[in-house]
């Protein structure tokens, strides 16, 4: 029904848009002061995700700061463990936490009311797309079942979430019960999402890097390949990026394997593979977030390496991992500028 | 001299050993009985490092129960910037930590006296020459320059090394700088460590996977080529194996870069690339450490593939990563067994 484009889907067609559109993950974040101040005024992290006029504002606000081309709900992976009981908490400084889930314990995970405690996320899905101007999509996004899980287990983000790997080790029926629960409970959400009006979803697998290839396979592209297809039965029409961080060597097939639209690449993909995996469809990365902080050269030599290897094909600009707080507003104001100003 | 022939040095002049030989990053450790018992006598982890009855006790510990191909001088790469006056600590539970560096600081860094403070760490190889069995080969290291630099930059280890990335972006000059004091102080250690009696030495760059290619190429492979070239004008037939975690696709052309004998691969390298890889020379690797963990078909599974993919050519086989305190003494001895009933 938009009358003017949303460039973004445009991409996710197959299209190659010049400049490309442009957003950043974690764009509603800790950079921005006006974020700070809205996230102080909400109390914990949780509340801000569930309050809808919260999680609408902070939404907002890069938008109207940057016009990106696409606003990303604002909420948080772990939103489905919260939902599934195992009493997620934030902590400043300490980063996420929840009740490590034993092998018994994941027989007895119900996935029935989840979309139900969700509701206040769909609520604020469904008060963006009103709000948004009509040239800016809007997307949803959940964690990977791999990612959700590997914190579920471990109970926190540790340095390479052996605990989780040893578990699918150790218990590969009941790590493989979860993968799938997870799967078809993040599939729902997405579909809500995108009934709520989203007009495309990520799928984040940030921990997909530290797997060999046989679990790369098993945990990470199946389970992915599953709610893609769960979703797509139900909503035909429906685009999806998939964002496997740190997969490398093992993105090469990731598109086709898991049906993803488009596939994210972090910033330690060489920009050549980037070129090689583009011809098969739409990429959307990769500048190594500290160069928002650095700013500079730094920051203008990583953009338009990325523009000259892959801006004469379907791109959608973005960092190759979440833009972090100590990045300065006026560099991501910069960083905007100089992709738009680029000429194929 | 020796008459018995040491697997891993005819491994690292190109030859197919079958069965490979084998040793584990870190078979030195906590998973060990005795190796807490030595440790809880020596004191700091430092101190156990500068004490080469200590030192030498700990190596060997490993080697006379399983009877590793290789023996691997028990030090820390961080000995080096302790070298440099940085102020290293090892507190349990919190991991290395040292005075950061600044910008200005690196400038005054001297090299002089390093190999003076670690002159106990050379005399434990000399010991250990002395004391290992003939056959057993006896392997020396050090940290990539890189990977010690982002230890020196942040003050500790942290989840991407994001301290040293802007640091690089934001004070080139500097850091390229510190990259070839590094290489420069780290090339005369391990002649030293070769001079004693170290049959080859293993070059660790733990933090090579979080570089973007043109970073991965400045930072991670220039600095080891240094290093390799320095080492190898100076004692023509010393062997070198080069260990950079994480580098996935960017491993490609590592060894003809760096002029290593040998790479080292992590679990997450799929073995297909790993056996391409193999094409070029002797590579070591890549069981996942989580597997010796949990034991059983993991494990069994896990050394049944790459001894498939890889055992037919050069390789020393080893774990993708450092083995873990959690990892199971009995499961050791299981997978050394397998690995030595192999038959092509």
């Amino acid at each position: 029904m938009s009358l003017k484009p949303r460039k973004i889907l445009q991409v996710l067609q197959g299209q190659t848009i010049c400049p490309p559109p442009i957003w950043l993950m974690r764009q509603a974040g800790r950079y921005l002061p006006e974020y700070r101040e809205t996230r102080a005024r909400a109390g914990g992290f949780l509340d801000l995700c569930y309050n809808p006029d919260f999680a609408v504002e902070v939404t907002l606000q890069p938008i109207r700061r940057y016009r990106f081309d696409a606003a990303i709900l604002f909420s948080d992976i772990l939103v489905i463990p919260d939902a599934l009981h195992r009493n997620v908490r934030f902590t400043e400084g300490l980063g996420p936490q929840m009740d490590p889930i034993s092998a018994d314990e994941i027989a007895l995970l119900k996935g029935d009311n989840v979309l139900d405690h969700l509701n206040p996320v769909i609520e604020t899905v469904r008060r963006l797309r009103d709000e948004l101007p009509e040239e800016t999509a809007l997307l949803g996004f959940c964690g990977a079942p791999w990612t959700v899980a590997t914190y579920m287990i471990a109970g926190k983000g540790t340095t390479d979430q052996a605990p989780a790997r040893l578990f699918a080790y150790q218990y590969p029926n009941q790590f493989g019960f979860l993968l799938d629960l997870l799967a078809d409970i993040s599939a729902d959400y997405l579909v809500a999402q995108i009934d709520a009006g989203a007009d495309a979803v990520q799928i984040f697998d940030s921990w997909a890097g530290i797997l060999g290839e046989q679990e790369f396979d098993a945990f990470a592209v199946k389970p992915v390949a599953r709610m893609i297809a769960s979703v797509k039965a139900r909503r035909p029409g429906a685009k999806i990026i998939a964002f496997a961080k740190g997969a490398g060597l093992l993105l090469k097939d990731y598109r086709q394997k898991t049906g993803a639209d488009a596939i994210g690449l972090d910033w330690t993909v060489p920009l050549n593979f980037a070129a090689e995996l583009q011809k098969d469809g739409p990429v959307q990365g990769n500048l190594d977030p500290v160069r928002v902080v650095a700013g500079g050269n730094s920051l203008d030599d990583g953009i338009d390496r990325i523009l000259q290897a892959l801006g004469n094909g379907p791109l959608i600009f973005n960092l190759g991992h979440g833009i972090t707080p100590q990045a300065n507003p006026d560099h991501v104001t910069a960083l905007v500028n100089r992709v738009r100003g680029f000429t194929a």
